[in-house]
């Protein structure tokens, strides 16, 4: 599952309709991860998701290997989405006629790396070329597993609840943007981090085991940000039937976005609010336990946590406070991937 | 996997060279079907192929429908040849940008028939547009099921063993050839038989499950035949280190191939070596058990399990007997879907 558009959930499940249940899919469409009971101690985690040339990256932005561990690390990102452990992968190549071989090669050596990192089997796969496509695809299928009752979902969210959320947000977008608007105004070294953030994201699968064995009375809700902040807190409170507020000022930004964004008088919260593909984790945690999960995190990871705002009804709406102290209705913008 | 290409097979075993081992992974690329250990009774069984148009169909020759129903087919196809049973499906979809919404809704439907027919939960999957490709792309990774010890791979063939077939062969080729080659002399029936197994086969899901309940003491070994039955069998003898005779005169062919070859001059029988697609089942039994085998998968199924015939040691290679009693080395062609 693209862990991420609502158009996109919307259109599979228009077209799934009507389709016989399986007592043994304990979760379908519609998470970051589908959730298969096959009677063990564990349950199975299901979730595909592909990069498609000039859709989901540019040949000219990133180097093959980059493409390749981009490829295979979103999909990680929706495994740590659930608090699972990652297993196995399947991975799909479409290629262009045209593709050198070469770029095969450092393709999969990029997927290597990931998969290496994250002790991640490749278990199978196909690779077909095609001469009627200019734009490559790889669609992979990852499989992971999670202890019984431990997979957090999207919508245990509860009014009172904090929303955390871990490392920094907008670092992808604002990367994006100094390759689609390349300016000599950027502080070169911000520039070059963004832009690997960018090429090469880190899935949080670490994060994501740690804040499962909280269990889901703590951690009560999860998904990984891959619309960006504003759209997948839309997802959250839906799935969840809640509301929230967030406090702008606690964003977390890195100190890289904030240099570029002065360089050239850009608002770094736009990135922060709306850019896709942060793959951080954003959940929620009940009363009380904020500070105990932001600690252990950190502790067992060096990964920072913020509490950026509070679950509300759902009657009161999505709201943002500005760091003057007045709210408005928080706008929630679609990113677009390349096309933003 | 594709189940099928030794090319294939070669370059991805190649790409993943290196990765470790995970003790998890009972069986990993180059099957049917990776096997998986989840320390259940049951193991989980993965495949992953995709249709390409342009490559593997036109859409002048299939409706959306058929379309749709080939592409579940043949990964159904590949859980049955491990003699599993299947259960959830995610699928992918890249779309032409300028592929009518209606097209989808069509496919997905012959996507659902399949999988009610055959009892498979979709969990998960994601849809693309781009435009730069004007190939529909349909990527689907099926898991499935299989008690443990009962899986049925490509390596356990010994010599003595019986090869044996289920249904008749060269149809998909056949139908194909009629689509290629447009002509008033075929017969109108038969034409429509061959085309309609082109367009949508029909996997041997319930005759692989009642082969896997004999165990591999019986049922040494298995594929699904994509290629064509002598690359597959190519396939069986590097996979069990055995070599094979086959018996020409016994290869089962429909009356409806006999009718439209007849009408054309054409050997029915170079499309049921050689042609692709078939989706039928290619096994070998134990010495002994071939008619006990054989009655009980019609009994059950009404399908016909046809003897044609027995492994041999590797040193003798692939030899076919032609039905006046001359010998000679099979020949092994390598089926390329629509550029055959």
């Amino acid at each position: 599952m693209d862990g991420s558009s609502g158009a996109e959930f919307e259109l599979i499940a228009h077209l799934t309709r009507g389709l016989p249940p399986r007592s043994d899919v304990a979760l379908g469409v519609g998470d970051d991860c589908a959730i298969l009971d096959l009677n063990g101690d564990t349950l199975l985690l299901a979730t595909s998701d592909s990069q498609v040339e000039g859709v989901h990256f540019k040949r000219q932005f990133s180097s093959p290997e980059q493409v390749g561990r981009k490829a295979l690390a979103v999909n990680l990102s929706d495994i740590a989405a659930m608090g699972g452990e990652p297993r196995y992968a399947l991975i799909s190549l479409i290629l262009p006629a045209d593709l050198p071989r070469s770029y095969i090669d450092v393709l999969y050596t990029g997927i290597r790396h990931e998969a290496t990192h994250y002790a991640t089997a490749i278990v199978g796969g196909n690779i077909a070329s095609s001469s009627n496509s200019t734009a490559l695809v790889i669609d992979i299928t990852l499989l992971g597993t999670i202890e019984r009752g431990h997979a957090i979902t999207r919508s245990g969210a509860q009014s009172g609840d904090t929303l955390m959320v871990t490392g920094a947000l907008g670092d992808s977008a604002a990367g994006l943007y100094t390759l689609l608007h390349p300016s000599a105004r950027y502080p070169r070294n911000a520039q070059e981090i963004l832009r690997t953030v960018h090429r090469a994201p880190q899935p949080r699968v670490r994060v994501g085991r740690i804040l499962s064995q909280f269990g889901p009375e703590i951690i009560t809700s999860m998904l990984d940000i891959s619309d960006g902040l504003s759209g997948d807190l839309a997802h959250l409170c839906t799935c969840s039937n809640v509301g929230v507020y967030i406090e702008l000022a606690h964003l977390p930004l890195s100190s890289s976005i904030r240099a570029v964004a002065a360089s050239i008088g850009y608002d770094p919260f736009t990135w922060a609010l709306h850019g896709g593909e942060d793959y951080e984790l954003l959940f929620t945690v009940s009363p009380g336990h904020a500070q105990e999960v932001s600690e252990a995190v950190h502790a067992a990871t060096s990964v920072s946590v913020t509490a950026i705002g509070t679950m509300l009804p759902s009657e009161a709406g999505m709201k943002v406070v500005y760091s003057d102290g007045h709210e408005d209705v928080l706008d929630v913008r679609s990113w677009n991937h390349l096309k933003h």
